[in-house]
């Protein structure tokens, strides 16, 4: 039980990680704690548009647990265009610290959900990957695409750097937002 | 898709909603959308001791869901001693508003979750309601005693609180946590 209680203390240190998206009800910037909770429950309201056979159980445990890595690792933009073998490596060495704390059992299975969301190796890694880079896209169209004016990210960056993951995980959404994006093009709301 | 993409925006707003604990990593009160990331995460760890049978997964669906009725309701510290009747119709209301932005069937399924939760009507509710009353007390006892203190609370009030119910749910919780709570009542880390 103490292994327990160390880990889920420890896991406090994810509500002060930093992303780069500002929350329109406090001007604060959203940490990955929230992030990871708004998350699952964007996975478990697509559900209708998951692919048929997908276990949405599985796509929310790994959401919950997809960013725990940045405890050690911080959080890297989605568009950093260097520096990701080195992150890679910060960020495993860290889940497996943090799961370390856990009994063998309850850390190994956290452990693995993590690399099958990081591999997208399985439907279940694909949905909840197309989830993970949805939900800063909507975001940005409900806040005048704010992260990437302040980043100078670019349009072509942003289907550049989603639409793979998100039309392989998820068609439905990628149909959403597709013509979306070119709308908040011509608004202005992108960057670089 | 329009009508997921306004519940899950409209989910932002409980990131706003602070609770009376103070994160040792930033010193900021903590708010009840990183709080519902970090229950989920508890219930899973605490598989092992959850009553024979118990769906874990039903467990952290409650569990993702239960605060939401904060969005228009707020938090109110699970000391409060009237009131209670109110609150909960505030709850009530604000639940089936926020989850009537859903399509019929998404919605409902997330308010029968939150309804189970409230009611307390299943082994995996009482499972469920165990985990978040035990959090805040694993938060306190890190961090000695911190809103018991800046809330004038008894360790009386604390154990007439929280026994029952991590009892109920989760007996070897309660094993855990109530000679700890002696210890703390030794520390001083009570107010009342």
């Amino acid at each position: 039980m103490q292994r327990i209680v160390d880990f889920v203390l420890e896991l406090d240190r994810l509500k002060a990680v930093t992303r780069k998206i500002r929350l329109r009800t406090t001007d604060r910037y959203e940490n990955s704690a929230e992030h990871s909770w708004q998350l699952a429950l964007l996975a478990l309201s697509l559900a209708r548009y998951a692919p048929p056979g997908v276990d949405m159980d599985r796509v929310v445990r790994m959401l919950l647990v997809h960013d725990v890595c940045e405890i050690d690792a911080g959080d890297v933009i989605a568009f950093a265009e260097q520096g990701w073998e080195e992150q890679r490596e910060k960020e495993l060495a860290g889940v497996t610290r943090v799961f370390a704390l856990l009994p063998r059992e309850e850390g190994g299975a956290f452990l693995s959900l993590w690399k099958e969301f990081d591999a997208a190796s399985t439907p279940e890694a694909r949905f909840a990957r197309a989830v993970d880079r949805a939900m800063p896209v909507l975001q940005n169209l409900a806040n005048d695409g704010q992260s990437w004016r302040e980043n100078g990210i670019s349009h072509a960056r942003v289907v550049k750097r989603v639409q793979g993951e998100i039309a392989a995980g998820c068609p439905a959404l990628w149909a959403y937002l597709e013509p979306r994006l070119e709308e908040a093009r011509a608004h202005g709301w992108f960057g670089g």
